[in-house]
């Protein structure tokens, strides 16, 4: 993309933002580093222990408080901004907060602040900056101005699925008993990035084998794959920052037969919430179609989180699919449908596919095999 | 390491952690998922939209509030903690929080908290939940029960050392003109794995070419490199939780003088930090012999940020190694050696190393060749 097209993105992003401070009856918004950052400059930060914070108001450019470090990453945005750099000693930074807020005139204003992202950190400056001011979580009116993802946006998600399920093909071959979780997960890590990933990956591939894949959020260990183990692998690439997030479940060897059974039940499940997406339904009415399959099979109480959540620059974004959450499905919106039994002790089985609602239902972006497949091949 | 070797090292840390609460006036310390949490008890969470904490007091096992579905996890902990899980709708967080704060005994009381790290997600419920209690940046005392590695945390970063430096080796024969600052920062990340690195890298390799090296926190880039170039590489790989984080400096075939000289200068005073770390050494001192060659040498000016930071379970902790920091470094101190000099739209040279402080002097755990090397090789 060359500049004028990207200067074109930011400010279709920021005339959005500028439409949902409005709605939410916002003067300005403050974020530290992370994707909504990301989204609206294209500047990308580590977290780390000197505050970056930006501020977005309806009338000026956006007003930046960075580390002086970081400078060359500041002048080389394609659209201007006021900055108000800062050097190593901690004792300077106050004023650098103080001029930037008043500079923005955020003094006496509601300021929509992030929850899920901002430190107490960033928010100690902005908050001795601007004492008078009202700050709030504005996590509704940002995760609606990042929902909808445009043809773009879409495209770097199909490509990072397609990486992912490359990766995953390229790494089957490794599986059978003896092979350690760890070990697996390594080299689908480095399947990824062999495969066209962003280096940094939004999340470490979970491999999860025997009574560990009755773990949802299992950290990949040392426990060596056994004959009759289901084995649950939740991986995902990154391209261009956006990402793809999936889970498929092997059986090692012969397995019993329960477990081919629950296998089954699951795999009904995640098709249900498929084909239950489309513009105009509830994130609650996709959750219940895949759950409504699960408890009338007779595991309602061993699948243990929502069916699943959005997708885009993050892992885990808006809209979250589960019950109670009444918000309803629009074009471009991206997520997971990722229905689970966990047994206790024994196994567990998820499969995940990522969907983005077209104008008349929904695209799955993930084509891999649902069944339950044995390995080694 | 068994279980029993495990509950020993998490019984130190917690004995450590009851004397800097008592010495910081703290009562309590509450943590959201982060190193310091690992360092404690060895849980791993990602930052995720549902809030995580952990409640730690002197007379009781740790508190700790999570999703239900991490479950397995907190279970799986070598020693007794007190759980309060809550499902998947947000509405029921408050109350497990309530319960949480009211068992735990922090009503009113000087509670620490992480202010790097906390995000106003965790702090909201927490102050909800005990609105009467002091909550207290508690920094200082959590950089010091984490700044002294012992000899199994050496060990870690030891071996993070030698992995990236494989990996950096193994990286260097694609290197020459027409490559572009993705490609091999996606090899080297792709060796630093293969090396034997943690998947989750601490941070994303920089690859800085030509002028982009003269930026100190580039992000890899389509640039392709010329003769000509200086190349900067910042990387670093993570074994069993413990960070490296090098930089070599390298030339693309011929470059002009000046280039020579600044990475010579690089070279005497990264030599001069490194001899300056000793026990009882204030982090100043270390940061201004480093900084007096650079300065004496005519780039003052182009030396634009501290000299070096810690590094452990994070590529960035205490001690900083910064102008102003009068903190005396101590034994099993680990830190970064990293001066630079950089010529705005020209190019850049940093050499960092990882130094941990011994009982009579340091310990420079990266050895590989300081001098400008000519690549292609």
């Amino acid at each position: 993309m060359n500049e004028t097209q990207l200067s074109e993105i930011y400010a279709q992003r920021s005339s959005r933002l500028t439409e949902a401070l409005a709605r939410y009856r916002l003067d300005a918004l403050a974020l530290n580093p992370g994707p909504t950052l990301t989204y609206l400059t294209g500047l990308n930060f580590h977290l780390m222990e000197r505050p970056v914070v930006a501020l977005f108001t309806p009338d000026k450019p956006p007003v930046i408080v960075h580390p002086e470090l970081e400078k060359a990453k500041i002048e080389a945005l394609p659209f201007p901004a006021t900055t108000f750099p800062y050097g190593e000693d901690p004792t300077e930074w106050p004023a650098a907060f103080r001029r930037a807020t008043q500079y923005a005139g955020v003094k006496a204003s509601r300021v929509g602040v992030e929850p899920t992202r901002m430190r107490l950190l960033e928010f100690h400056y902005l908050k001795e900056a601007a004492p008078e001011a009202d700050f709030v979580f504005a996590e509704e009116a940002l995760a609606l101005l990042r929902a909808c993802k445009d043809e773009t946006e879409i495209a770097n998600m199909r490509r990072a699925v397609q990486i992912a399920q490359q990766a995953l093909r390229a790494t089957l071959s490794i599986i059978q008993p003896g092979v350690s979780e760890r070990e697996i997960a390594a080299e689908l890590s480095l399947q990824l990035l062999r495969a066209g990933s962003d280096a940094e990956l939004a999340f470490q591939p979970i491999v999860s084998g025997g009574p560990n894949s009755a773990n949802p959020h299992a950290v990949p260990g040392e426990r060596r794959l056994q004959n009759g183990d289901l084995l649950v692998i939740d991986w995902g690439a990154v391209y261009h920052g956006y990402v793809s997030d999936l889970t498929r479940t092997f059986a090692i060897g012969k397995v019993e037969a329960e477990y081919q059974r629950i296998a089954d039940v699951v795999e009904q499940a995640n098709a249900a919430g498929r084909a239950a997406a489309r513009p105009g339904v509830a994130c609650q009415e996709v959750d219940h179609a895949a759950r409504e399959v699960i408890t009338n099979a007779g595991y309602g109480e061993y699948f243990i989180h929502r069916t699943g959540h959005g997708i885009g620059m993050e892992g885990h974004e808006a809209p979250y699919i589960r019950q109670g959450n009444p918000q309803p499905l629009e074009p471009g919106m991206a997520f997971t449908v990722e229905p689970g039994i966990y047994l206790p002790g024994r196994g567990g089985v998820r499969i995940e596919d990522n969907v983005v609602i077209t104008a008349g239902g929904a695209e799955t972006l993930s084509d891999l095999p649902r069944d339950l497949q044995i390995l080694p091949l």
